[in-house]
């Protein structure tokens, strides 16, 4: 498996080439915390892109690993997108960037673009594998704790793996750089930080249960 | 104006169609509060999907109000875009729902997308207004308290307007809908809400002012 990213010229970076990334683990960690992607597929005459719940598997069959999308069996842009290239990005903002000027106000982020053939999963073992993986992708130790899934729940169930190998990854992680005419230590210029946090667990009025280690571990590691 | 959302067939929502919202006031308002967008673009064999800087004009120019995404003169992806349909999603999470079948785990998020022609902005007052507008949509107030942008920072830039008409919204934001064969009280199910905090702003080394008032109020309304 290759361990730096951008091995072609569709995913090298050329605009804001300091922010470029070319750690695959740094990639790899950072698609395991984000929480959702945005895939982009041609649909004819124009891109679709729809936000997903994913997962991804680094000893997956795919060269670099996989990245799994799962959707309905229903949802035609998902299942059309076999055979095709597409796009998968995952963006996550940290911080809002305020400069001297406007031009030079920005925003701190880690993103990561995915460019490759999707494949539509038929493997059986690769399907139930790729749902359990997006489950504990969003709940870590999840899906464990959970009843198998039904033939019929899997027949409904739409899985798109694509081959981690085209990826780049930008991290903007910095205040802001502002002209040296513009810098005045009298007129502010600083960083926003921006997290997302998770707040106490609301249970359902149809469970009684306490709440359980899986979703207590999950609330602690998002609040940190 | 259309006051109501999914004009055309290519934004009208066929799945999950109860979590469609039709209101445009609605998608206004989550517009203006959500911080990034991903704009998806054909690039010759595949889509390319970026997170981007954005900001809405309900009263631009383009029919159902304007979507402004402001980037380098040199990102050839945005430019290229001039004249084709593109495809500008924006999605917050909102919250991770357990179930107690991995097929019913979800989230629960608001997204919007808009479908448009997209087209390089060339008019310099409506180019001054998008960076305004951008510069407000990250920070609201700030253009005002900020020198005017040179004309060497307009030349730079390029906007992008992307026309609101064609838009679809959906939300999802409930509790888990678990099959009527696995509701077991014993077994815990419900939701984990997500949202995105600010933290206390971090002042330059090159300032020495207070944090004004246009940041502290962006603060304040981040961590409600």
């Amino acid at each position: 498996m290759t361990t730096t990213l951008s091995p072609t010229a569709r995913t090298t970076i050329v605009r804001g080439k300091k922010r470029a990334r070319d750690d695959r683990d740094e990639l790899h960690q950072f698609l395991e915390e984000a929480l959702i992607a945005h895939l982009g597929v041609d649909v004819g005459e124009h891109p679709l892109v729809l936000p997903v719940a994913f997962a991804t598997d680094v000893t997956g069959p795919d060269d670099g690993g996989t990245l799994y999308i799962h959707g309905s069996v229903a949802a035609r842009w998902l299942t059309s997108a076999h055979g095709r290239t597409v796009c998968v990005t995952v963006t996550e903002v940290d911080g809002l960037v305020a400069a001297r000027s406007g031009f030079h106000h920005s925003m701190n982020y880690r993103s990561a673009v995915v460019i490759g053939e999707a494949r539509v999963v038929t493997d059986p073992e690769e399907r139930a594998r790729a749902l359990d993986l997006t489950v504990d992708h969003m709940i870590p130790g999840r899906s464990a704790t959970l009843r198998a899934s039904t033939r019929r729940e899997l027949a409904a169930t739409a899985v798109l793996a694509v081959p981690l190998r085209e990826a780049s990854m930008k991290v903007r992680a910095e205040g802001p750089v502002d002209d040296p005419a513009d810098v005045d230590p009298a007129v502010w210029a600083g960083v926003i930080p921006i997290r997302r946090v998770a707040e106490e667990p609301r249970t359902s009025p149809d469970a009684a249960a306490a709440v359980p280690g899986d979703i207590r571990r999950r609330v602690q590691h998002l609040a940190r």
